[in-house]
């Protein structure tokens, strides 16, 4: 469109290749960011730039932190023998807001995914065996996600580890909570039946 | 949330400040923009700053250009006697995206809001005054959105302009195209029928 400014339409297109930003959007948000206070834009390009510039992967976890070690690897109260094994670093801020988990992470950073190429040693598997070696683990939970990968990427891991002597679990499936058991679907709702507990 | 890197926090606050996007959709936005490769990161950043810096309005129209007069105003073929008043530079462009329209434009820059304190004299309503006796204008089409703000601006620069001896029309209002009577509301269907024209 000739009719939008190039300088507009350029941070349009640099907006729509962020996930599930589409072309209108990206351009509602480019009319918006030119009304902004100067400042406040350039707050946001700043904020963009340093965190891109300054968050690394936490040398024993592999969640995002500023500094050598993520916040959590770094609090002693943690160390509670447990290791929750993720997919991806918002995997562990998802966890986390449930103020439930008092143990350490562990994030592969991707999935197995034959169809990708993408096999065990593309995914920090390595780095999970070694810290079984050399902390103190009781139980590795595994919770990436409920998809086929995810599902295989455990299985994997189980695999791996169950001869090492450490528990290792699985996260439940099962309905959401909140929601309808009418719109759950039949795969779901069979391995909320088979998870059943005793009430 | 203490899980959250600082960094990656800091740039979901500044997203979540944009229209439409939530803390939620901000923090998994976060998380892609900390992923993705810097250059790209930098790329958006210097659009936003070089856009809200390059852009302002344009001296006839107040449309937004990186030059003096937009590219519309620029146009010599679009001088043909039509002024079509919007509200916004946005609205220019959703306007033109029906490339229907070979007039020229007027953006008001806002519209009469008593409730917010926005009088006449806040919005662009003495430059199109001004325009009126500086170029050759035969129609003024009044196209602000069909709501009450709207409508009442379009109310009031109707009876500023028709003593001037202008044609001054407002864009129709009526069902969407594509759209289900059913889902229309009573307002739109009744503007709908009175609109109605000749097969």
């Amino acid at each position: 469109m000739a009719s939008v400014a190039e300088p507009i339409q350029r941070i349009a297109n640099e907006l729509s290749r962020l996930p599930g930003i589409g072309m209108k959007t990206a351009q509602r948000l480019a009319y918006h960011i030119i009304a902004m206070p100067a400042d406040q834009v350039k707050s946001l390009a700043e904020a963009l730039v340093e965190g891109r510039t300054t968050v690394h992967f936490c040398e024993q976890c592999g969640n995002y932190t500023q500094n050598t070690r993520c916040e959590i690897c770094e609090n002693e109260e943690r160390h509670n023998g447990q290791i929750c094994v993720v997919r991806e670093p918002r995997d562990v801020a998802a966890m986390e807001r449930m103020r439930d988990y008092k143990g350490l992470y562990h994030v592969l950073n991707g999935v197995l995914s034959p169809m990708d190429g993408i096999g065990p040693d593309d995914i920090r598997i390595r780095e999970l065996l070694a810290r079984l070696s050399t902390e103190e683990v009781d139980e590795v939970i595994l919770a990436t996600n409920p998809d086929i990968e995810g599902e295989a990427t455990a299985a994997y891991i189980a695999r791996l580890l169950k001869p090492m002597g450490v528990r290792v679990t699985r996260i439940a499936h099962g309905v959401p909570v909140g929601s309808d058991l009418e719109y759950a679907d039949e795969v779901t709702l069979a391995k909320a039946m088979e998870g059943r507990q005793e009430l």
